[in-house]
């Protein structure tokens, strides 16, 4: 249904245990803590000290693991991956982590980010014989992996890392040990917990709450974090760099419930609603959001403006993955399948409607012509981040810079395309405001990329579908 | 994920249209539209003047109907159905439309309530003869329909409908007609739509919203609907009773964009919320709702009493049918993968819980523990209906009285129960003042039943488990 | 793949037993051995003493059941039924056992055989108010079971026996007795068996043989046997007619390792084709089977006329459902992904093909073409039974009369369509020799029908299709 | 079914096509056709030019592949692959045809056979940095191919190939060509067709024929063809070995319509089962065959012996992969889901029992006793090859030595075992004189290895169980 949602995606969800009963099981919750990270494909290996087990399948969490398949994945450490479907399509064969055989046994990865000379470096490997069976930029970390020269599995992945730019937070299992990495800036996030004695790591806190765990810290930029027999060590073995972690998990990847680098989403998001009521009032009847990922920013817009908040959109429940359509064309019927208008509501009324943020565009003007068809009698759209201007490089899955509305048309043309009374932007002092002291990426809104990408207009995602499956 | 979950359940949603171009995609939309009511199995006859099609399967809409399963479906006649799996299994046998052959060609119907003479009238017609290939009470009716000597389709079905009693909104399908019935109580409801000229029926009108159509009126209670190549006719055959349409319909059952009876769902859900605010006042930080349900009564509750409303519980979107769960227990787990606490809002405070009921109270025993586990100083669950106290015999599937918790036990045992520091339920004044002037059945609540059934004690669903499939 | 299978097709199988541990895995094993007589559905009705359970699903035995559904089927007595898919499609409606409640209690029952008088008694039965949900003549018979004044189930089955006309062989079961009947000319095969005390009935004895049971005896034209806890009686409640098992069973039918009324089928194929070798000698240089039903007459016919026997054509072990046709066409490609000729064996060869029976000549004429293709000088086609010309009425799938070639063609002329070099049927006195001493059903040879057909050119299977599913 | 088919498994099949139309749809076909090779998983691979496209699923051919999955192969060039289950069960990660990137392109290859040496070069090209996917040996090629230094594809390949040894049928796929390639003993059959102009390769005849296209002859042992847009060229860039196809093949992997090296399969059996009747005569009153793979030599036994050949054992064709078995014990319940007796035909009877050869023993052992209790007087069991005392390492999945029953008794011990009143095998020197001149591999039976294996009781498929999946 992703005509109907027109989002930028994360691409991955990453959690690892180590040293607990029933490790499958707890990556498998973890995992579907993350399941909004990404829905293409889950994957968990084990390792009961002696060898890896590996399942990986297409579909969400709850689909990809039975009993029957938890019984294949035995031992107390764990890694699992959840991924997002980029353009190009669904294979099994990109689905992680990637697991392998090398000189010095057996390695699993798991990688949430992209590296930016992950296509030089394969061009390099395939020059010195290596051969991929994906597309994914982690095969290129495991053939570095493969070919360092290190004693010990920490020794070569640092020696591999130092080879690669760019977004990654890593979970990396052997046999006995279990290597995390988080990228020098920090990119994506990553957490660690406990549970009882053994630590946990993943993406976002809230994968810690469900299986009973408890948040300990954020992994740190540059850290890289070794797990074996002997316990945990923390190492910091890059050259530091500014700490860039990425803005827009905040204003829509991850949970509410998250609190990321100390700062809580579901707070910030609110705040950033109150910060464009300060900045873009307006004049209306209602304030309502475009559930679920606008309620927080509408909540904190009513609140501020002292208007009243209201559901003047019910969300479906019940959204799969493909739809009978009729012939005979339905006004508004991609958006209304998933949103529904209070006519009762709306009738007769100047609406303020919250969102998050808009790509193409498309949806947004369907929204608004299916509220004004529900008789309100003005429209005013408010954005509860700054225009998205520049494609990410850094792992989330972008159009081309061409596809981004607000790349080449102001707010005012896109308020006329999309047909509303009006329309306004938080400004990037509000976002900033909003999520605290700064140190994040926010090069989609304002083109400052931390890295500077090869070729900007070429998103990494799509260059090497060389052999289709 | 019934365990995590504890809700009376609606039994059924029906559709139908006549006379409209794909009118199989219609139903399929309007059946999608109702999905909420009943997720078991859905079905859809459709007639192309000749004949019937039929196609019925278990699952949701979108799992059950194809496009290659629409092709088997012609003809510009449909009527449809979704149903709520009770106590004793899901088969496709009982699924819905029942469609048969008998003297006068092939009928098909669908079916949202129940009959308390359902049962004394199986025994009748089993002693003239008749053979039941399912337990439900819709086979009772298409016996009385088949035995009924009236000369057209009308005549029989309203020749059969003064025999039973109880709760009924239903649509018939010949190969010629539509004919449309609601008890003479309205217990279940009913609605009239129209798209272009082809009239609709729905059990809600948000079924005719998503597909373009519009709400035109209530089907009365005791009215009978009969649709031809004629034309629309409305009559009502039978002795007229008082009005007495589901009070629970605004509580819980109905999708909160619903207007029913000329009250919108959404808007007495808020107004119950705030009569609680004014009957049952507390002294707290923050009022959260559970979501989804309990929303607008939340925000009714927050307003009145000028408390914040925060969502302090995150729903996942990710529940699915069956989780594999660790051997070693997790706290609180079944509840919290359905909803998880927000520890950095709900931490030192004093928090109000605003539900819409409790039925057997197990699950809000875990919802309040995992709570105050969260960092709450103190948890006032506030319910925004009386205390569920009789079953209901009229189409809803509830458990039998020594499991409804208030059925023995006050008030205040309960919270003693549920662990909270207090709890209050709406009260009946309360509840009848935010739905409007009366004529409604609120028997669940006050044991006070329009039909006195049979014995009170055993639940109609439960009755006849003859041969198991 | 019905296109490369030209025969008639057998409708059903049945299987029972009383009073057996593990009642449900027997008729599982019964109907495994009976899979030749029905692969669209399979289905297990059982019964603990108090209820019964009941399992059908579409597809082959090991398909439809597993060890889960075994435990849904509690009880020691079974009966079971598999089913071929006549014209019109495959619904699980129709799948047999048929099970009902009714004034009695439940009732399952299993039925091969056609009514000649169906269709008349539905219409009466419809006319005092009977529905019908299949299309089914077993649904006649439970009406009339339902509405019959018998004291006990064996008296209610007998006085609606009484009423039909045709041929069945049932199987009957209720709560607490298994009732099995075969019609007075004995159309259809039913036999008896035993597992240690434990009853057996089945369509052919090697499905007692599979489950490590005794073949007793043939159940007899017009008997009718009633199993309860006070043991096993048989009865002959109904006038006697003359034997008239259908011959066919012989031809194609059954397995070659059943023995029906004190015959081997086995045995009685390779004397036809020992008969037809001596009525239609041919000067050739191999005798070649059309595997695997044609195998036992090629026996017999190289034997005879002291021929060399050889596979000339090997049989694919993987023929499945449906295949992916390129689109340029491939010369037999029908016939040939089921059989493909041996060159080195063909070529330059004078071959007498055997087969059993011609039924429209489409895939004897691409089957002959492909044999010559293979570089066979002469092809001379053998028939180990006379011509089809008639249709049966008594609970086989045969093709209207137009449609049988041999009803509007003589040898001569099917010869030259089939491009042959000759061609040659057995006759009629050649099959009853090799069947033994009469009473046979040989209707659809001869036209000679035992119970006359109201309409010889309607097929009683398609008669009913009101509400399609 | 494994515990009833006591026998030795091809591992493989391949096939190939250069420049046809629908070259996906003729791959599919020339698998079918290969079905019996394996029926693990099944791979296409085809080119249009530019790319390459891969398709690969667990199961049967025609489960594999949809109209659907043929729209995602599109090109004139492809290869295909069955492949058998070998221990350790059925991964998709070791279907093939194997497909990968490296520094000239795509690259995708199948492959029939095993390489003795290829443990030793996975460990030498681990060392070398070199990351594994698979456990499968093809693997290994591969990275030889993209460690080589040759220019063309064709070079590369053969610089690859001269380092492995052991046995390999080998089709490789690039965008712009084909190279087909035999090991210098030919250790596994390999085909040349044609179809119009566009050459045809598979692992056996038939596979041409079912799809229209006509045999040209073997590969040769040693010969590595390109096939491009030039043309057609063989070549013999290794030194000479001896001629040493699998005598087996022979014995029991062919299909009988195949010729392979200019002996018919069919004949072959023939001959070995005439020959065993000179060897070992036996004075019994039947000839039965185990059917199918020993009916050939038993028609040849019966004819040499002048005894009557009869079908005494009835082959089921509805065999699946499981089943269930009652818990109460069932006498030979295994074979006999496959093989049931004909009882009125062995009664009282000497039988002598045809079989192509014995691995373990338990299935002999079933099926004797089965015989013999469906009233057989005597049974002596006859055997069409020689006992089979060693483990194959060129490609067939055996047993270890130690579970081959012949490697550890005699003939006359085995017979006790098994309780037939005799038991011979087929000597040497018949089989070599049934299948021609010699120049095969028949180590299995004599221990006479063309390569030496480094660890003789190390069977290779068990060695690099690393990552489970």
């Amino acid at each position: 249904m992703d005509d109907f949602d027109d989002h930028f995606h994360d691409e991955c969800g990453v959690f690892a245990v180590y040293g607990a009963p029933e490790a499958n099981k707890l990556t498998y919750l973890g995992l579907h803590a993350l399941q909004h990270r990404g829905q293409e494909s889950a994957g968990i290996v084990t390792s009961n000290g002696k060898q890896l087990f590996a399942q990986r399948r297409l579909g969400r969490v709850q689909e990809c693991f039975s009993e029957e398949t938890m019984q294949k994945l035995p031992g107390s450490c764990a890694i699992g991956h959840v991924r997002y479907s980029t353009a190009g399509g669904t294979h099994i064969k990109n689905a992680q982590p990637f697991a392998v055989d090398y000189a010095h046994g057996s390695l699993a990865i798991a990688h949430n980010g992209n590296l930016t000379n992950g296509l030089a470096l394969r061009k390099e490997l395939e020059g010195l014989g290596s051969i991929f069976a994906s597309t994914s930029d982690t095969e290129v970390i495991v053939h570095l992996i493969a070919r360092a020269q290190g004693r010990t599995l920490y020794d070569r992945v640092v020696e591999a890392l130092r080879r690669v730019e760019g977004a990654y937070s890593l979970v990396i299992l052997s046999e006995s040990s279990l290597v995390v990495a988080r990228d020098p800036y920090g990119f994506r996030p990553l957490c660690l917990g406990i549970l009882q004695d053994a630590p946990l790591f993943a993406s976002e806190p809230p994968a810690f709450e469900l299986l009973g765990g408890e948040f300990i810290r954020d992994v740190e930029p540059g850290e890289v974090i070794v797990v074996d027999e002997s316990g945990m060590r923390s190492t910091y073995p890059f050259k530091s760099k500014p700490r860039k972690m990425c803005v827009f998990e905040y204003v829509y990847f991850a949970r509410p419930d998250a609190v990321l680098e100390g700062v809580s989403v579901y707070e910030s998001r609110k705040r950033m609603g109150a910060a464009l009521a300060r900045q873009s009032p307006v004049d209306v009847d209602l304030v309502v959001p475009v559930p679920d990922s606008g309620v927080p920013a509408a909540m904190g817009y009513a609140r501020e403006a002292g208007l009243p908040f209201e559901f003047g959109l019910i969300r479906s429940h019940y959204i799969g993955r493909t739809f009978i359509e009729p012939s005979q064309s339905i006004r508004h019927f991609g958006v209304k399948l998933k949103l529904q208008p209070q006519r009762q509501l709306l009738a007769g009324k100047r609406v303020a409607v919250i969102d998050d943020s808009i790509v193409r565009g498309t949806t947004s003007r369907k929204l608004v012509r299916m509220i004004r068809d529900a008789g309100a009698k003005e429209v005013h759209l408010r954005i509860s981040s700054p225009p998205t201007r520049w494609p990410c490089f850094y792992g989330i899955d972008t159009p081309r810079r061409s596809e981004l509305i607000a790349a080449s048309y102001s707010p005012e043309e896109i308020a006329r395309y999309v047909t509303a009374d009006s329309l306004a932007y938080l400004e990037p002092e509000g976002l900033h405001a909003s999520v605290g002291s700064g140190g994040f990426c926010d090069a989609c809104f304002t083109g400052d990329y931390p890295i500077a990408p090869s070729n900007p207009e070429d998103s990494p995602q799509r260059r090497l579908p060389l052999v289709a499956e």
